[in-house]
């Protein structure tokens, strides 16, 4: 099981773009540039964040993406699930109902007077795996922003500086 | 993302294989037979469970799979890690070290005396995907087992007897 890169990117660009003067737009291109990256590909993951309406894009020569919504309202989850989608990762094809198993847990609900009984298998990944989304819910790009600039005070003026910089 | 099917068909396996007396195997074919699955496919899964010592095979014509250690010392993180391997879901490539932006972590890092910064977004993205793996890592097949037949008191014997009969 594995996160797509484009998780990392876009929590990097979230980061980035945090450092620009609101109303300053940044092209995929430069983003990519920033980091090495495929520009054409990283452009995908910024559209998947302009639909899940954590940043905007604006078209024409001064165009490009900036964030659509406060560092604080952005939260890990949030990216998470615009570069992944919204499913969970352990997804329940219900095996236990097929095949003779299936005839053995039909007979138990029906003595159980016909309610449907949950899978313990699926409840218990997918309780796990809500503690790992609440996490991850809890923490914010701005959480993330104030632990960068405590390490290193320069970088966000870096960052602005090159990324704003008309040629290059 | 998406883990594996073969976790939930695996973590299925190990319970219908705690219903079966001690010494008793059960091949990939009744396994297979009872969940309504690939046989070639899950055969692959059981051998995984093998080589994480969950499951033991023996070969020949009363040959087959059986558990190789307690259920209660079976976790739900020995399965998945069993199936979809040891690495962690957010795999950081420390894009923030390529193109420019690589510079300017590497000026920071000279002038905090030239250790390495961790990287923010990568911790916390370790953080909570560890939250998650120690939910799964507290949670035993027996655990599982006892929930299902507290819900379905009558679903191991059925289990069992299907498994373990002669002819089918």
């Amino acid at each position: 099981m594995k996160m797509s890169e484009g998780v990392e990117w876009a929590l990097h660009c979230c980061l980035s773009l945090s450092w620009v003067d609101a109303g300053e737009a940044v092209t995929a291109t430069k983003l990519a540039a920033f980091y090495d990256l495929p520009a054409a590909y990283l452009n995908k993951q910024l559209q998947a964040l302009v639909r899940a309406g954590i940043v905007s894009s604006a078209p024409g020569p001064r165009g490009g993406f900036q964030l659509a919504r406060g560092l604080e309202e952005i939260t890990l989850m949030d990216v998470v699930s615009a570069i992944e989608g919204p499913r969970s990762a352990f997804r329940c094809t219900d095996i236990r109902h097929r095949g003779p198993g299936g005839a053995f847990i039909a007979a138990s609900e029906t003595s159980a007077g016909g309610s449907r009984i949950p899978c313990a298998i699926a409840q218990a990944m997918r309780a796990a795996e809500l503690g790992w989304r609440k996490h991850l819910a809890a923490q914010t790009i701005a959480d993330i922003k104030t632990v960068i600039e405590d390490r290193s005070p320069n970088s966000g003026d870096d960052i602005r500086h090159w990324l704003t910089a008309r040629s290059s």
